[in-house]
């Protein structure tokens, strides 16, 4: 049975679904009486959640956070949407389908994998295309990769977007390299595959996105130049061996990715090659941001909201 | 016959061409005798110059700055190679082949000028299109526009750069835009094409390039978008109405463009039209910046000098 | 009948005037019965009122803003005043009293107009004289100058607040000029009655203060340039031809009037008339951001709650 | 005689005069033979003067700096003018006319003061005027306010400046005061003629502008409000007790009046009293700087070179 | 009898006991009845408490802010507890303990100044050591130096935390001075001991902590360099003549020791004395802040919450 | 025999000895005779050197830069001393004192690392002993941290200069950690012994200080933070495995040890152990580089000149 969206609930409804609950906390009335205030989630949206007659045994069951099957009415309370909830039962994660919990890319994971690899596949510096193939084959990390999302919030902040935002990004780059003969394509691309793989132990997206404790203190950056280092000494185990000129402007790429110290780059672009990829970076995930603020808007007005990071609203309205 | 450039002249060489005078002062010795110090220039450098045994008359008949013929004899004088001048006559600036003395793109104007105009070709949004035909119906804009440099001394700052500039950022929007489809090409291709037009009165690059006092007085951020109000006046006293959104959102992309108000720029991007453009400028930009530092600088050192505004040296090393 | 201010109702009153409405929406109750929420609004501040026993229909006549004949009653809930309303019927704006709804300089819009006349009546240079009689000429664009703001928010932000900015600062100019004999006060003057004159169309004042959308996307500062220029050009059809140093001396004024980068001028301040204006323009902005600040503070501490735009509170005691 | 000016001064002259030595320096040609490098100067500028066949005792005898009554001749070395010393004996500092090596404010000192007088003489605060009135006492005090310069290099640069500097400022505060009736006049003529007392003790300006120790490890900021808290004990010690509110308003100005933290204020304006002296310091100041810059440049280009703290080039072109 | 504190009051309870009032107002339900909206507090928290069937004499006599005893009873509503006041009536502060509504330091007041002592009794200059005793002969300010809190809110903001901060930074620059032996111990002793000294004067902490109006417009820094400079004159009047050397080297460390323009310093450090107390003062009440921070924040999680200032979570798992 | 220093070299003596040979260029005169000119260095300075009759083959034999033995005479060329050199012959390095050619920490380099074991010795956390003591055991890396300069220019730029930071660092943390008990000693101790460990591979320091390519493309941050990770899978190689907890917390101690983003830190400093590494680093780079700067002016002036990265000169007038 499909599942019932937290955004596609009305008043007055009965509500028999599995949902997220967040922030679940135990109080007590003016009576005395004790109930459980929570948010009920997907990744539509949520909404508040009242278990009343609760118990000190039953708000210990409550997973925090973590799935719950939910019996219960929707009713308006001081003019929202609440959900008074008559059963609640823990459901193992495993039973449930995490596409409906958090959002996901809308395009296809396998075909964009795929396309990277065919992009990468092009570079031709041998010890560039050994460090390519190293990460390649680490099924696990790929596995990641693809599911990793790009962001927390500010772009690609859904399962998939870190692949997406890295294909993307390979794509503008093969698109642009040809009027730019000078620049070195190999470390161009090579540098797009690794430059945010960090991400994938910075970040956490098994039930909701946040920051691992690893990644609060090391940041991705530094990680994809672990990461990178790492994968340079497996292959020199392998008898592979990989000069430190490469490993060096590879990481440097990825170093000064952000393009300013005040972005947590530890160095400034110093190449033609770091320029252009921190350029596409930056080009790519703003589109993504600009593109889905404007459609998320509700309403009809021609403009967004203030957007804080971007200092300016945002204008909808097309001359198509 | 070939003329002889500042930089090939070497120690000891008898000198007999064509050259810019610039900053020429009249100066008297210890013993009390006049003579004429100056800059001997082309575009590939310039040289101290003496006219010793010098008179008022001369002097005044020296251009400052213009061009001369003059006769004479390099020689090294305190470590300096210095050209000591025996004979000098005015040369009218009809007679000069002005392409000794100004830096010019090494493309091919006629191409880059018919891809431009292929590119905006594809416009297909109706007023825009009356625009960007307005524009490229302006003969002596046009001139101008195709022989304009692109700055004065960042990137493109040669004869013919705002055309490669313009030219390459039109090729890399064509490139990318397939990526990103909510983005609307139209406004794209004619913000670009507008987007500098400006210089075209903002620079003057007769004989050496300067800023124009109108040019430094206003920008050609504004004096763009006063041409493409003028360009709408121009159409609707022929009949052709633009509309004010249309003016407002390719006005906007002008304005913006330069990302920040501490680069000039009055507004910031407010659609995802003005950052791509904004973006693709940057980047053009500073890959021409960046390729030109690298190949210019003298030396086999692998890095560049230090780069004030890029707050780096440049890494010139190639893994290729 | 004189309005009934929001500020004057009290809790328990009967209502029984017009207002203006503002962000009505239709909401449902935990019992399913329709409710309309709105903000009852006018100069003096902004009320929640109810529609209980709403329908899609009244919601549906309700402007969204627009004015309503309201009859209801007051009444504090969860601790605030709120208005009931038993029936609302829809005005037409025509038919209400504008001054109402919109704040309104205290001073006397026609005496200031007058003086303001007669100070840039003493401007002598001829073309900016005639610049400044195309303005004065244009009778629909000086009623816009006589009744728009000064700005959004900040200061001068009530109907007529563009004409007092601009009559005090050629007030303060007129007085200080005499001071510093090397300024041109003619290019003072001038550039005082023009800088803020694009605000008319930046700013949207029928019923609420707000942006244009073309006032978003170009700015006030762009929008004045641009009328300077279509001003010089509607001379130069009458055969009066303004020099291009009038008009970039001038335009350099208007572009540089914010002072710094930051605030939006795409060119700083490099002639000691834009300078003045500039310091002109801040001190009268200051002066009266300030003392209404001041004034407007509620109790009787000696200081106002922080202001985040100075970085500090005010003081409010004075020392007669 | 009239001082012979070093701007006067042409190739191959004979010079008898009394000039400032500046940095004497004892070295040995490639020879071995002892020569003096020093800078002569007055207040119109420097030369190199060169005192061959030197001994360390001549040495001894010049003063480091002081002033000295050089006889020798100019001649041009290395395309720069400069003396060759034959005859050169030290002067006593109370023989010199020190008008012709220090810069002087073209304006009468006298009738400055005098209006000084009369524009703070309408204070009407008791507790103030008595402040004023202690200042106004302090002779010593009043001396070094009329001699002083007002900066060492920004603006008024010159002996007198300090006075003209604040004189100015009161004027243009008279004449803009009437503008803003709920401005505190008492407090801002205070404030302003207070404002910069201080820098009779950071500044020493003897032979040369510099700073005094205590004024660059104080500051004239904190200086002036030290001055101020001694007239008010001072006063007390007489009987006339000034309340804390008082000398709190005053002091506030005088600690604000920067403006910005990055300019040294150590508060930001807080009062509209404080606000107003703010800009009219600056505007003095700028109005100063900007003049100045724009007569002193030399040659007939239409701009002054780069001016660093305005982030400009002015523009010189008058339209009268 | 203990004072109950508000983080000790549970739904349900009869709360008699006394606690500070603050914002008392006045209000009336929607039926027409008074009663009166306040916070009830002490030094652990804050409560809504409400007078019902309150009246305007009632409300008159409630101190705005000050202390009562209340009786009434704790009770949930909205989900958050407040106190129903069933009675109030007026206590003189003089009956209160005033550390049950003032955070204290947890160290030893006593222990602390007499080791402030011991250290600063180490100055050997005759001079510094003379401005010290006369600051420690002050009773009345050592009163207020040892009572004061260390800030409003960032550091040491709580009783006693002038005088921990003062003391923690003398054992730091004790333990510190003998590895930098250049450094002169005396000048950076007695500069930590006087460098906050103004706080005494800029804050308020009678009942709850604030600026005064003096310290709001003046600052503790100017504050504490105007104390210094009324020692010294204290000292002169008693035939004990302080050097301007002496009062300058003490007065730039006091101005420069929040190292930064931008935090309020007028001046930056300029000796090493100074350097060295800016960074202890910063150290110390870093390590206060940030261990703080940690202790407090509630829950298990391993991050607290955005410090804001700070620009980061900080992380609470010890490693230990 | 002990080496003549450039510091002591006068006008008109012979020069017999060994220098470092750096930019050294082949020119000819206005005659065409060819010479050679160069800097003739060592840890005291360097002068212009030339040799005259040169001839391409002698330049070809020039180490550039590298050591020669250099016979000559030294003269006064206008105005500055030179070098006239008779005879040049190259010298291999392992022939050479480099002691006289890098300046040299005046520390005893064997009792300052004697006392880094002492203090790291202390460390008590069995993962962070691992650590400390896998470096300590590579005594390849160790020797070069005993010889590695602390910097290029700013603090400790000498040979042994990173030993001699890190050895005060590790003294003052002793001696301040008893009064922050709340922070954990042991990640304090290991922290600063590591945090500037990459120097050693940022820094080259054989002939003259200057920075490998890989440390400008990579930093000390990050490769510090590489060598860290590298030293965990030594040890878990061995069998002991270092729990991510442990390398995350002192790795971001290394990240954020600078302490801004603009200083290249690309995490701020998040627990109490990394923002008291942070200060202890920047005070005692800060008490070397001001009491250096302040020994070192020449002259007896009480400032020195002005001191760019601290925006102010120092004063170095003593009270003693």
């Amino acid at each position: 049975m499909a599942h019932k969206f937290i955004s596609e609930i009305n008043p007055g409804e009965t509500v028999d679904d599995i949902y997220l609950v967040k922030e679940a906390v135990l109080r007590s009335t003016s009576r005395g009486d004790l109930y459980i205030a929570m948010f009920v989630c997907d990744k539509t949206g949520q909404l508040n959640g009242r278990v009343w007659q609760a118990s000190e045994q039953i708000y210990g069951e409550i997973p925090k956070p973590g799935f719950v099957h939910i019996k219960g009415r929707s009713e308006v309370y001081q003019s929202s949407l609440q959900i008074v909830i008559n059963n609640i039962s823990v459901i193992d994660a495993s039973r449930v389908n995490i596409d409906d919990f958090l959002a996901h890319t809308d395009k296809d994971v396998d075909k964009m994998f795929a396309e990277v690899k065919r992009i990468v596949g092009t570079v031709k510096n041998k010890q560039l295309k050994a460090i390519v193939d190293e990460f390649l084959a680490d099924e696990e990390l790929m596995k990641k990769f693809c599911y990793c999302p790009g962001g927390m919030s500010m772009h690609h902040d859904y399962i998939g977007g870190l692949l997406e935002h890295t294909w993307n990004m390979l794509r503008a780059a093969s698109a642009i390299l040809p009027l730019y003969p000078e620049v070195q394509a190999d470390l161009v691309l090579a540098g797009i595959f690794i430059h945010d793989m960090g991400k994938t132990e910075e970040l956490k997206y098994d039930t909701a996105f946040s920051y691992t404790d690893s990644g609060q203190l090391i940041g991705h950056i530094t990680k994809s130049v672990l990461m990178l280092h790492k994968k340079a000494e497996q292959l020199a185990a392998k008898g592979v061996q990989i000069e430190g000129t490469i490993l060096d402007a590879l990481g440097h790429i990825i170093l000064s990715h952000h393009g300013e110290y005040e972005f947590g780059s530890p160095k400034l672009p110093a190449t033609a090659e770091a320029f252009m990829v921190c350029y596409i970076d930056d080009l790519d995930a703003k589109m993504n941001q600009v593109t889905r603020l404007i459609e998320e808007e509700r309403g009809d007005s021609n403009w967004t909201g203030w957007q804080k990071p971007l200092e300016t609203k945002l204008y909808r309205r097309r001359i198509e």
